[in-house]
C-alpha cells in the first residue's frame, strides 16, 4: 500500500507515534491486563494520566493556576450553549464577530440564550477577509466577546487576535489550538473540540479564567455549568476516557516535538510552501487576504472547475486523501493540522504541479 | 501473566472479540490507511459503520420504526437535563421512582428544571428491595414517569419494570441494556451510557418514541434537544466516532453470539450461581431482596470486614480485578456486565470458597 496522506478537516489525521502507541495498549494498558477503555475513572492509574494529560496541556499552553482546564464533552457546539449558560444572563448583550461558518453557527445557538450582538460581519466579502478592528461595533454592556480563531471552510485565520479592552474574550479554538504558542491570559474562555489537533472526537477543551466559573444562571442544567466540572477534575460524570488518554498521548506528543514553538515553525513552513504553489501557479487560486490565510486549511480552487472529478481521483489515488472542499465552496481543501507531516505537504505540492502540467 | 477477570463496575469490560478488532483497525481501519479516529463522520465508510450499527441495535432490542436511535454525548448524566427539558416544561410535574443512587442523582438533576414527584422511595430500606407498584404514589398530571432499571451500588434490579399507564415511561438503562430482551415498545424514552453494557465511555444510546419528539420547551438549548440529533442521524455536530464505532463492534458481537435471548440465559446463569455461592455461605452475604436482585452487580459483605483489605489483595493478586465494593455500601461488589465471562465468575467463585476455608 502507498503511504497516505489525510488531509481531513476533521476527525483528522492523528501522529503515527501516538496511533502506535494506541494499537500497542490493546488489549493491556500498563501491563493491567486491561484496555484503558476498561477501567475506572476514578481508580488511580486512569487519574494519574488524566491528570497528566492535564499537566502537560498547562505545560505546552503555559497555563497559569488562574485557569482551570476541564475535559468535558460534547464538542465545540455545546460550548455554543454552555458560553452563554454561564457567561451571560438571558437579557445580555454578548458580541460574536462573524468570521465564517463556525461563528455563524457559534451565533446561531446563542441567539436563543442571550441578546447577540454581532461586532462585526465578513458575509459581504464571502468571508475572505477579517473585519478588521477598527470596523468592529462593540456593546459597553456586552458580557463577553466571542471570536473563532480559525475557519476550517473559509480557510481564514486570526494572526493576532484584537484587543477588546476589558471584556472577557471567548475563542472557540477547534482548529488552531496547540498548532502555535498562545497568550492564555488574554482569553476568558478558550474552548476547543478534540478531533483537529487534540484527539479523537468526542472530547473537548476548555480553559476558563477561574473568576469566570460559578457566574452561570441559575436556571442552567447543573451539568452545563463550568462549575460542576471544574469542582470535580472534569469527573462530575464518567468522563470519555478513551479520548482523554488519547489526547494524553498527543500533548506528550507534543512535548517531545520541543513544544508549540517548534511545532508552529513546521506549520507556518508547511502552510507557506503550499500557499506559494497556489500563488505561483495561475492554474490553482486561493481567495484569502494574505494577512488571514489559515495555516491550519488550505481550501483552493482550479482555474477550470471541469477538471475537479480528476484531480480528487487523481490524488486520492496517489494517496492524498480527502482533499475534496467544503460543498459551500466548491474546490479542494487541504487541511494540514500539526499531525500533517511536512512529506504530506510536499507530496500535495508535487501532485499539484504534476497534475498542472498534465492538465493545464 | 495470569488471565485477568475485570469486575470493574463501568467503564467496564468489553468482549475480546471487540479488542482484538480494536487492536487490527490501527492504524488502518478498512484498509483505508487512516485509523477510525481519523476519517470524517460525514464520509460514506463512517456513515456506513453507523447505519449497520443503528441496524444492529434495533434487531437485538427488536426496535420498531415509531422509535429513533440516537447515539449522543454527555452520558446519562446529560439525560438526567435532557429528559425534563424535552418531556416536559419548567412548572410540569414528572414522576420519579427512587431506587437508589442513580435514581437519586437524576431526581436532584431533574428538580431545578421540572417539578419532580417521588412517586416512590426506597431510603428507609437502604435500598435493598424496590418499592411495590402499588405503593407508588403517581400524579395524575405527569409529563413522564422516571425509573432506573439497575442500580450499581445497592445491587437492584427491576425483574419486571410495572406498568404505569398510559404516561411515558422514561428508563435509565445504563446498567442493563442489551442484558436481556426488552419490549421497547413500553417506553417513551430508553437512554443507556456506553460503559457499561455498550462501548466505551463517551457515547450514549437513546431510544426515543417519535411523538415524544419536539415537544422539547423553546428555551432548551438546541444541542439539548432530541429533535436535533433526530433530524441529523444524530450528526448536528461531530459524533464521538471512535465510541460509536466499538459499539457497532460490540451490538455485532452479540449478534453472533446468538442475540439477547442468549446473552440473557448467559448472564442468568452467571448471576444465579454467584448468589448462590453467597447464600450458602455465613462468610458472605447480600442484602439485597431476592426478587430483585441485579444480574449486572452483585455487592456482596464478609462477615468480618476486618477482612476486607486481605480479600481484596488476595483476589487481585489472583487476577479477579476491581472487587471493591463502592464506598457507600462497603464490602464487594462484583459487576458481571455481558463481557463478563462465565469463566470469570466461576473463578471468583474457587477464590471466595478458598478464602472462607482459609479464614473462616
Amino acid at each position: 500500500m502507498l503511504p497516505i496522506f489525510n488531509f481531513s478537516a476533521g476527525p483528522a489525521v492523528l501522529p503515527y507515534a501516538v496511533l502506535e502507541q494506541i494499537k500497542r495498549d490493546v488489549p493491556s494498558w500498563q501491563n493491567s491486563g486491561m484496555s484503558v477503555m476498561e477501567v475506572s475513572h476514578r481508580g488511580k492509574d486512569f487519574m494519574a494520566a488524566a491528570a497528566q494529560a492535564e499537566a502537560d496541556v498547562r505545560d505546552l499552553l503555559q497555563i497559569s493556576d488562574d485557569y482551570s482546564v476541564l475535559f468535558l464533552q460534547g464538542g465545540a457546539t455545546l460550548q455554543f450553549a454552555m458560553v452563554p449558560l454561564n457567561l451571560a444572563g438571558q437579557s445580555d448583550v454578548a458580541d460574536y464577530v462573524l468570521t465564517g461558518s463556525w461563528s455563524k453557527k457559534a451565533i446561531a445557538d446563542a441567539r436563543p440564550l442571550c441578546s447577540v450582538n454581532v461586532a462585526a460581519d465578513g458575509t459581504d466579502g464571502h468571508f475572505t477577509a477579517i473585519p478588521e478592528r477598527s470596523q468592529w461595533s462593540m456593546s459597553d454592556s456586552a458580557a463577553y466577546v466571542h471570536v473563532t480563531t480559525n475557519e476550517t471552510i473559509a480557510g481564514v485565520e486570526y494572526q493576532e487576535i484584537p484587543d477588546v479592552g476589558s471584556k472577557p474574550l471567548v475563542a472557540d479554538m477547534s482548529s488552531t489550538i496547540l498548532s502555535r504558542p498562545l497568550d492564555v491570559s488574554r482569553f476568558g474562555v478558550i474552548y476547543a473540540g478534540a478531533q483537529k489537533n487534540i484527539g479523537p472526537a468526542g472530547i473537548t477543551l476548555v480553559i476558563v479564567r477561574k473568576d469566570l466559573i460559578g457566574m452561570h444562571r441559575k436556571s442552567a442544567p447543573r451539568i452545563l455549568t463550568y462549575e460542576a466540572f471544574a469542582t470535580s477534575d472534569s469527573m462530575t460524570n464518567t468522563p470519555p476516557t478513551f479520548a482523554w488518554y488519547v489526547a494524553g498521548l498527543v500533548f506528550s506528543h507534543l512535548k517531545s516535538l520541543g513544544g508549540l514553538e517548534a511545532v508552529a515553525k513546521i506549520n507556518k513552513r508547511k502552510a507557506e510552501k503550499l500557499y506559494a504553489a497556489i500563488d505561483v501557479s495561475d492554474f490553482y487560486s486561493n481567495p484569502v487576504d494574505e494577512n488571514c490565510r489559515s495555516r491550519m486549511n488550505v481550501p483552493f480552487v482550479l482555474s477550470d472547475p471541469a477538471l475537479d472529478g480528476r484531480f480528487l481521483a487523481e490524488s486520492d489515488a496517489a494517496g492524498l486523501k480527502n482533499l475534496k472542499g467544503h460543498r459551500s465552496v466548491g474546490g479542494m481543501r487541504a487541511s494540514i493540522y500539526n499531525a500533517m507531516p511536512e512529506e504530506g505537504v510536499d507530496a500535495l505540492i508535487s501532485f499539484m504541479q504534476e497534475f498542472e502540467k498534465q492538465n493545464g
